[in-house]
């Protein structure tokens, strides 16, 4: 089998020697990485280095930083999704890895009229997010936040290219025909019920343009995957 | 909440009256439709029928067509997604009811020299499927067949535009810059440890074009989304 890069978190990569992590570090055992062997890390935050093992065990893991990557230029364009909670939490999960490996820099979860109850663990979300940052070989972990009222992510949203999907009748441009090349993007996506009248208009009023995401109903998460995806193909 | 037009199964739409399936009654219960009442079905081949309930009894549920709608017209593309099955089955179910939402007519599992063993378990699998196909109101179930060779998978194949998902450094176009408009695609997307030497080799002999699927690496069922939506975005 080809080798494939295992990457490590580390969430601060500031000082050049540090101790790694024990959850982090038990996998040193498995991949035979000894000292003197080197290894890639990533903070979450962008940055990228080649650290040597100076001690491999995994109570006391020391790393030393011997090469940092240069920071990759800041991207022309920036993805946020704002979505209801699903029923299921597994969902949001599932749409958290799979916007990660595609690209997502913010995912918001907002309260709607119509949106269910959801037990959704914080802290399972953000494990689960570090595990797909790694699988996808990315430096960057998003934000994720929630849950928000409308009045709350637009007092706070400084997105150019605001955008609402929506399936109703008057709506008749997708995404990929409305949304512009490069810029910030915020695309909101409602719970299985919909958006109610009040809070379309509440959106419209904040600059949010209704946009179809398909010709077939999508259900919450895989709406908020298409519209990630269309504005990163859009953008590739 | 806005009412959501529910759809149910029947594999046979040919005969005017006809018995509908024990699993599928007992919704009638649940969504209080009682004799009299009319419902919507499709056939998972294209048809879509209202019929009107003449007895809703779980175990004798007899309905009657009243409406045939007219056949959409054949679409101008045609999506067969080839893909090396995951470890977890999860990942695959969940990727043939994301393909579904979406848009596709052919999910073939392969065979591949660094496939994991996998259980699948098809009919779970099929179930998963007619569920996605309803939700999204789609009158179309897509092929699942496999696990297949890659000779048997060439031995069928009858689509014009091959592609085949590598990350490899001579790779530079992404599927979306070189998939031409309509007609019918075939991708094949394989496992974590990629395709062989052999396979890359014996799959550009049967026409397939190496492309990328994004700049990161992505998860086996993730680059067959990304695949499928990527090709109907392009025929949107």
């Amino acid at each position: 089998m080809p080798t494939q890069t295992t990457i490590f978190y580390h969430p601060d990569l500031e000082k050049d020697t540090f101790q790694l992590d024990p959850e982090e570090a038990k996998h040193l055992k498995t991949l035979r990485i000894r000292a003197g062997h080197t290894l890639e890390l990533v903070d979450g935050k962008g940055h990228r280095v080649r650290a040597v093992v100076r001690s491999p065990a995994v109570k006391d893991c020391q790393l030393e930083i011997v090469e940092r990557y240069p920071l990759p230029p800041p991207p022309a364009h920036r993805i946020h999704i704002a979505v209801a909670p699903t029923k299921s939490s597994d969902r949001i999960e599932w749409l958290l890895e799979k916007t990660i490996e595609i690209g997502i820099d913010r995912l918001t979860l907002i309260q709607t009229q119509h949106s269910v109850r959801t037990q959704l663990k914080p802290e399972r979300l953000y494990r689960k997010g570090l595990a797909a940052m790694k699988q996808s070989l990315r430096a960057h972990m998003p934000a994720v936040e929630g849950v928000l009222s409308l009045e709350e992510l637009f007092g706070q949203a400084t997105e150019e290219h605001r955008f609402i999907a929506h399936n109703g009748k008057e709506v008749v441009a997708h995404l990929q025909e409305v949304a512009p090349k490069a810029g910030s993007y915020l695309v909101l996506v409602g719970p299985e019920g919909g958006f109610s009248e009040e809070e379309l208009t509440f959106a419209a009023e904040a600059g949010c343009l209704p946009v179809l995401l398909g010709d077939s109903r999508l259900r919450t998460e895989t709406a908020a995957l298409v519209a990630c995806l269309t504005l990163q193909l859009l953008n590739t």
